[in-house]
């Protein structure tokens, strides 16, 4: 089965909003084996979108929209599919139920233009919309499968995940043939680099095939078997990673969706240990991008934001005097950071974080020298950073780079890897 | 002139990465006036490549590629586009002087297939990469104008803003009409409620169009001019701007590019107002936004990250009887998290929030849950939420709530907006 995923929006073209949906829509696709081929965006226009739908139709066999199907007069995503599969919309009772209810719980005004989200294509399977009013719809004309889905995000994930995914998977039970992919997540190492170390795999790939993508500061390979079981593909996959891992498993930390703040924060619960941060270009990044996992709190204590000098003797005790001979950004002021931090919160690990993020210099210091001090336990080391990226890239990469460096500092300590 | 962006690799089509690359040069080319009908993503597959590419040409004039300019085997767009046009590959000096000099700063290893990035279609202009290898290419076969750009946005977005965007903005002094776009911003009122509001006017819609959007808890309002020059466009715009003020302008919090963020940040630069924030389920989230703004020094002071109870009555001083009488996510802790913080900082203003970010009830709270405490001098308010949202996106949420309440009591205490 193939698919292709077209995205209804004006918005998008005009730049105001991020097709997030294709790549959700297209990671869950990879899970059941699903080729994507195309994305495709196209605006609120009647017309374009029925000639993107009749291309969509020589190379796909599943059709899969996101968006348009809102209140408003140039939502217009059903009306046009309706049109071109010959079929009446008709008011779903139980959508009209729910939207009625959405209202009543929120105390909102239900206007009139909110009832035409509840009109579906006759003759589809309904999507219940638990996080909005727009109910989702699955149909087939014969030869195609047309999938309709809102474009809020908030509501598009949980409605495949929970209501499209699982009818997707029944029709793909007749199927001969799976495609499964799994990735190896490196941090440390340049994606040329990495290639040239295994490039006899990558020059002899057949089925597993091998693709390197470097993102972020982090490279992936990418490796995707055929076979005619799910087992099977599993089993080609894992054999191709071990081969890998014998040359570059050194600078692996993950794999499929791991980041390398989950790794981390996986580390630390293994070992049960607590951590706190005191923060400066990070600003509560740090913290707040651990908080993002699910069941941090056994983990992440606290700590502080200190985003000017003063905040740093006040809230931390370092002093005027310290920060004035070596400067703030500085390994000798991170270093005092992070142990600061650990002790005001009695942690046994404790990180401080200070640099320049730009677009400015910071007294002498360039835009993205960065310092990172990470205490554990007794031992204390700083690491130096000097980023090319824009403000807000250098912030997010400070955050992984401690990660990363936290990772091989408690490795050197004796605690092993989640 | 009528644009098509087309993004090249199949980690897209994969779901691993998203096409932030299509979003920003969409809003680049709408400033230029430029009109996009379609974005395409397509895979690492010189075959489909050609065929999108067959069909962007005939429904666009400027065509735009991004990705697949990389080092390694799979990188194919620079190969498929001169064989596309009947061009040569040759070696550009500069380009290969750059990259060499781009591995002597980093002291990484420069490998064979890095040479590659150096070559470019004969005949084209040379887009300057500052922040990675491979050099961009804008060339025109006559019929059609085509731009080439790396795929790390940390590359693209400054080479298509200094090196492509001048060019383009030059090929266009000699068009006769321009499309400009201006964008209203609202919070605290629904999509449907809004559309009622202002329902004849949009019914009346010629030039400008008017178009509804609404993401992330907020919906804006897109205006959009055609006229024949830029002067004028501006001037239709304004007018309907004016007049849609009159029906829903109290709430408007910006335009364009503003974010609630980055107006909080004016408001309180403009009256030389410090905050400082103790959280606890955004976990440094609210402040961290706060410093993504260049220039937030002279406003944000810092705060502090209180994840667990302990850490509410060893930081802030507030106790556990006080805690376990009230709950911890609770209007009463929250406006005690706000005033302590503005104690501990000094700062005119101090913000608590805590509150059930999901997916678990935190006690008796459910998920999405949250308290805002603000304190702006003795003048200290709470706020309640019940978002519906996942994990993280009930910790946005929560910041740009925060920022929506702290700009209203500032009103209330006599502060004007920036």
């Amino acid at each position: 089965m193939n698919a292709e995923i077209i995205a209804v929006g004006s918005e998008l073209l005009l730049g105001q909003i991020t097709n997030t949906n294709a790549r959700f829509i297209s990671a869950q696709l990879s899970e059941l084996g699903i080729n994507v081929y195309y994305h495709t965006v196209v605006g609120d226009n009647p017309q374009r979108l029925e000639e993107v739908v009749e291309t969509a139709k020589q190379r796909a066999d599943l059709i899969i929209f996101s968006g348009g199907l809102g209140p408003t007069k140039d939502d217009l995503t059903k009306e046009t599919i309706a049109r071109l599969v010959g079929r009446k919309l008709v008011t779903d009772e139980e959508a009209m139920q729910s939207i009625e209810a959405f209202f009543a719980k929120r105390n909102r005004l239900m206007t009139e233009n909110n009832r035409k989200q509840a009109l579906i294509i006759e003759g589809s399977d309904v999507l219940v919309n638990r996080h909005g009013m727009a109910p989702g719809m699955l149909l087939e004309d014969g030869t195609h499968t047309y999938m309709l889905l809102p474009g809020p995000p908030n509501e598009l994930e949980p409605m495949f995940q929970f209501e499209a995914k699982p009818l997707l998977a029944a029709k793909l039970n007749n199927e001969e043939c799976v495609i499964v992919s799994h990735v190896m997540r490196f941090y440390g190492i340049g994606e040329s680099e990495l290639e040239e170390r295994v490039q006899h795999i990558l020059e002899a790939q057949t089925n597993p095939t091998i693709a390197p993508l470097a993102s972020a500061g982090e490279v992936t390979l990418r490796i995707t078997a055929k076979a005619a079981t799910l087992t099977e593909a599993n089993r080609l996959n894992a054999e191709k990673e071990r081969e890998l891992q014998a040359l570059v498993g050194q600078y692996q930390y993950g794999v499929n969706d791991d980041t390398i703040v989950s790794k981390t924060v996986a580390m630390l619960s293994k070992h049960n240990l607590k951590i706190a941060a005191a923060e400066s270009l990070t600003a509560g990044m740090f913290q707040a991008e651990l908080a993002d996992i699910s069941g941090v709190g056994t983990v992440l204590v606290g700590g502080v934001v200190v985003y000017n000098e003063k905040m740093k003797e006040q809230q931390l005790g370092i002093s005027r005097d310290f920060i004035e001979a070596h400067t703030v950004v500085s390994a000798e002021v991170a270093r005092e950071m992070a142990k600061a931090v650990q002790r005001k919160f009695g942690t046994e690990i404790g990180i401080g974080l200070t640099g320049a993020a730009g677009p400015m210099p910071h007294g002498n210091s360039a835009p993205g020298t960065v310092f990172v001090g990470i205490a554990i336990n007794d031992d204390v080391e700083t690491y130096e950073l000097h980023l090319q990226g824009q403000r807000n890239s250098n912030r997010i990469r400070t955050v992984k780079f401690a990660c990363h460096y936290l990772m091989r500092q408690l490795e050197k300590n004796g605690y092993t890897r989640a």
